[in-house]
């Protein structure tokens, strides 16, 4: 199925994502979570509106988790730990809001929430936080700005 | 960095799991979890006792998560439905409790649970279990023959 190229109802095809993209490959892009659960909450996204994991051609299920794992990588060194989360929902009832593909990174360090698995509910409750404007704990724009550049930088380094 | 074959600690690496085995490629295994959270929940593994992501090579992730669109559809096409939940933890600070590299797929029904995103809390208490000799709600061997036999017969067949 091809994918239409843009939503405009979608947050994630909406321009103001830019500056939260801290790695990119020519399908997929790497960015920061406006409203991170936990410091390094990022999400992989392709570039276009495509909804499903299913409907990725070969090269582009390996394309999209060759980024992710390269945006692992940068946020492992960044943040400075080997442990993770990675989730994807998808349609409404497995608790997916936006409907744009979407797979969330969230880096781990030990006691940073009270349980573990405290993860998941929290990334639920940010996702519909997303979709609604009027209730949206965002990190400012110069908090967000130094966090990508750092994460860029790491990228850019060639031994991660 | 080149796995060990087997660890003769893991609940993963035991000749136990051939029973549960639905769908294989090469290198990894789609195997239905015997004590499914919700009917459908699966899990898919490397062979060898790999605990990484970040290990497996281009082709190795490739693989992985092409056997994994597999499992998916093949499970879709059973359990009837296009929605699901895909998840990996890596490291005890992240939730994960076996070590073996695994990824849960978890298909959803609507009502399958009070609120969506209840599943991950079920999923950390399902690993505990199956470590937990002692604990563990398993099928039943004929219930689980039954429900392989219908996943490889949908594997099998060339349209999904």
């Amino acid at each position: 199925m091809s994918p239409k190229p843009v939503n405009p109802l979608c947050p994630f095809c909406s321009d103001s994502i830019k500056e939260s993209v801290f790695y990119e490959t020519r399908d997929f892009l790497a960015l920061y979570n406006i409203a991170p659960i936990l410091p390094g909450h990022s999400l992989v996204i392709p570039r276009k509106h495509q909804t499903s994991i299913i409907d990725l051609s070969d090269e582009g299920l390996f394309n999209f988790f060759s980024t992710a794992k390269y945006a692992l990588l940068i946020l492992m060194k960044v943040f400075q730990t080997k442990a993770f989360d990675w989730s994807i929902q998808e349609k409404p009832e497995a608790g997916q809001t936006i409907e744009h593909l979407h797979l969330h990174i969230v880096p781990r360090i030990k006691n940073d929430l009270i349980q573990p698995g405290h993860w998941y509910p929290l990334i639920h409750r940010n996702d519909m936080e997303i979709m609604d404007s009027e209730n949206r704990p965002r990190l400012g724009a110069q908090e967000l700005k130094v966090i990508v550049e750092k994460l860029k930088e790491a990228g850019r380094q060639a031994a991660l």
